[in-house]
């Protein structure tokens, strides 16, 4: 065996010694494994990546022994476009693994990231994806450790594919399960909603849409950590409110815990401009997908602690008390308007708006 | 806090009333994640993975805490025709990234899986692949531990890519490092190469080719953990010979260790039907795609051993010893023709089988 420090030796003569990316475009070469792969890899993702872990460029990353168990969850990035205001598919791909490991009470430790991508595709345009990544993670203090690339021929794709996988502890203070909600229980969320999906709407441009709206994708870590330690085991369960919006968060729950919602739907907060979105496009904002709220079931002498926590942090200082957890009528999610009837919320059916994330 | 009986009494109780997948095609709405999204994940995929931690349907899996430190690795496959003698991508993606772990000496533990699908794809298409996938992973003693379904617009996709990213944890036994090759090291292949490639190739039918292979896509696990077992810390380290080929993983090697290489050529197995496609169509075996070979390097004295070990699993039996690990030209691959001649063996340039993975 050679000695620990002749692998960083040569590891930073292979680094001094990296290919340099050249081409414009993608081509079906970057993707072959090859000499094209190698200057993909080593002249653009491994030095904005830029970690140890990656540099060994093995078959798989090694990660130190984790402190506990393992939390572990995937998502694949389909948007379109790629970019749009307030981020891109490559912050997106970093935030929503990020905060599904997040609102499971597992503090994000490392991502991989698989890339699809179209022959053609500008590497300029990759590189500004890689460089949000790369930024994304690096905020969230993750580390992107292993990543793999594939080409697929024009029109086989639009423009780039982006999964991300995650692992992170799971941290001492949680006690989360859709199964320990109780009745009485109240339901927080965390800002205003729809932002993220009526942003991408808006930047499609196919319809005649404009307002001064941009996407909440965010890393959901910081505010959970408060809330942890704020509520301990009174916080029963969080769900980030991505595809499907609040309603379908709110219906998993439900169906989950058997127990059924009160949504006081005047207090959930929505964007003006969001709000006159939805109401022209015949949406309603509660199937809209977000990118950085959650959704989270207090007990109620917790409600008010943990609502301070959230707003104690940057992108919560906008989220509102909307619910209550009641026994009846289980499974389901009802809405009491602001005229004081109700209506049933069902989940999302159908798909007004596909490619959201 | 509610008790862990409470909580298996409503998981199986959700079980019973898992929803069901009625429809005959994929739609956009499969992937909204709404009561479509709910019919396809638990109808279709929940059932066929069929463990307790998937079942929970949380935003993230929860795993016990490993017994050391981790591998994690992350592979995309788009591979077409998704059927092929020998496999699919189903168990393609199952393959590929467990042997990601086990060439890094990790024992595969858990995968998460990333599905793109194309919006029209016959779901009966999808359920075999699940199946294909649910059979593979089981095979493999490795965990479905997560999953992710996104649907993209007909044409934005080529019936379905799938992603699959693995944990594994690093084997006591493992000392693997390409920076530990030494010179007089023996360099092994465990079978015959090419065939997954000349096997994809000829499925595609595009071509006027017809012959008996079938792709070696297999679990290489069983064959990694012998290995350690009769060559402990004299197994410096392997490869899986992917894309790119065998030629391919040798300069990976050759340039990490910064040593050369001489490959008997003659030595190297080669299927006669393989040999032949890739006479008739300008290619050279080396570079051809494997997705059950490996390449090992080891010490002199462990050589015989080492193959002893490889024959003893069921996909080793035509292993062979093709090369050993020179001090000259550092870096670089040479072939040593059967005419006693030398040759040039750089990686891969261009892609002459694009997608065959």
């Amino acid at each position: 065996m050679i000695s620990e420090e002749s692998v960083e030796a040569r590891i930073e003569q292979r680094r001094r010694a990296r290919p340099r990316l050249k081409d414009e475009r993608v081509t079906m070469a970057h993707g072959a494994g090859g000499k094209a792969s190698r200057a993909l890899v080593e002249g653009l993702i491994v030095p904005a990546f830029d970690n140890a872990v990656l540099d060994r460029l093995g078959d798989a990353a090694v990660l130190p022994r984790p402190s506990g168990p393992i939390a572990m969850t995937t998502d694949s990035f389909v948007v379109r476009p790629i970019r749009f205001p307030g981020g891109s598919i490559g912050s997106l791909a970093v935030h929503g693994t990020v905060n599904d490991l997040a609102v499971s009470g597992a503090r994000p430790q490392a991502l991989s990231v698989g890339l699809i991508l179209e022959e053609g595709l500008e590497t300029s345009v990759l590189r500004d994806e890689i460089e949000a990544m790369a930024a994304a993670a690096d905020a969230a203090g993750v580390m992107l450790a292993c990543g793999d690339t594939k080409v697929v021929e024009r029109g086989k794709a639009d423009q780039m594919y982006v999964n991300t996988t995650g692992i992170g502890v799971v941290d001492d203070r949680a006690r989360l399960d859709p199964a320990s909600v109780q009745v009485g229980d109240r339901v927080i969320v965390s800002g205003p909603i729809g932002d993220h999906g009526i942003t991408i709407l808006i930047a499609r441009g196919d319809l005649d849409l404009q307002g001064d709206v941009v996407s909440d994708t965010a890393d959901l870590w910081p505010m959970v950590d408060v809330l942890l330690d704020a509520c301990g085991p009174e916080l029963r369960c969080m769900r980030d409110a991505t595809r499907g919006g609040v309603a379908t968060v709110l219906n998993e729950i439900a169906l989950a815990a058997e127990i059924g919602i009160v949504l006081d739907e005047a207090a959930v907060p929505v964007r003006p401009v969001v709000y006159g979105a939805c109401e022209l496009l015949g949406l309603d904002p509660l199937y809209v997908a977000n990118e950085g709220r959650l959704v989270a079931f207090v007990a109620p002498g917790a409600a008010e602690r943990a609502l301070a926590a959230i707003m104690s942090t940057p992108s919560g200082i906008e989220a509102a008390i909307v619910g209550e957890v009641t026994a009846d009528p289980p499974g389901r999610v009802l809405g009491r308007t602001s005229f004081g009837g109700h209506r049933m919320i069902d989940m999302l059916v159908g798909d007004p708006l596909p490619r959201i994330c």
